[in-house]
């Protein structure tokens, strides 16, 4: 693959991992799951840590409880290089300050799916 | 251990790591690796990618000799949570702007060293 085509495939792979965190329906959040990450993909943020595709969906769950009216967005890049891939997202209402800000680096399988995010917060912008 | 063991630990361990890149001795270097990375360890970053001691140690050689009289710092964390470490380094010469910073993420094994190093850059300082 040419940088280019690796470059949109992240672009394309970022913004369903996004669409992802967003998706209210756990069945349709399933399908966005196995087009984004591998089978048995490692996930860890400084409040949770999952393994596997079904504890990943029961977080975003947990999460979107938590922040009811909340949405994801992309805040920054993403960058890539080699199998890995780093951006940034907020967490927050329409056209208020972001609740929360995080920087997620994940490493990409062979197939393209992510294997393993981790997550770190940001300061909480004031 | 206590979250203030880890933390204690954590800020030794990147301590440590950052005299690694700067030790210009490749046998003393040899010795601060072992104590800070597994055999296997795999480190990225976007210029480079290295498996295991040896290639790691050749790696720093090679940098030290492109960037002859600058030095690592840590430029802010070491963040900690779950395995993971978060932090960012500085390389300049004395009292000057940096030449490059840079964030790196490390997996830590069960017995406290990185496993696993995944670097980006930030945008070169003004």
């Amino acid at each position: 693959m040419s940088t280019t085509e690796i470059s949109a495939g992240a672009q394309a792979l970022v913004a369903r991992y996004i669409e992802m965190w967003n998706e209210p329906s756990p069945a349709a959040r399933a399908a966005l799951i196995e087009q984004t990450l591998t089978d048995s993909a490692t996930y860890v943020d400084p409040m949770a840590s999952t393994e596997g595709a079904e504890q990943l969906n029961a977080l975003i769950d947990a999460v979107q409880e938590q922040f009811t009216g909340y949405r994801f967005t992309l805040h920054s890049g993403p960058e890539i290089h080699h199998n890995c891939v780093r951006f940034s997202w907020a967490l927050g209402t329409d056209a208020s300050t972001p609740a929360a800000v995080g920087t997620d680096v994940a490493e990409l399988a062979e197939d393209g799916r992510m294997c393993n995010v981790i997550g770190f917060l940001e300061s909480t912008p004031s």
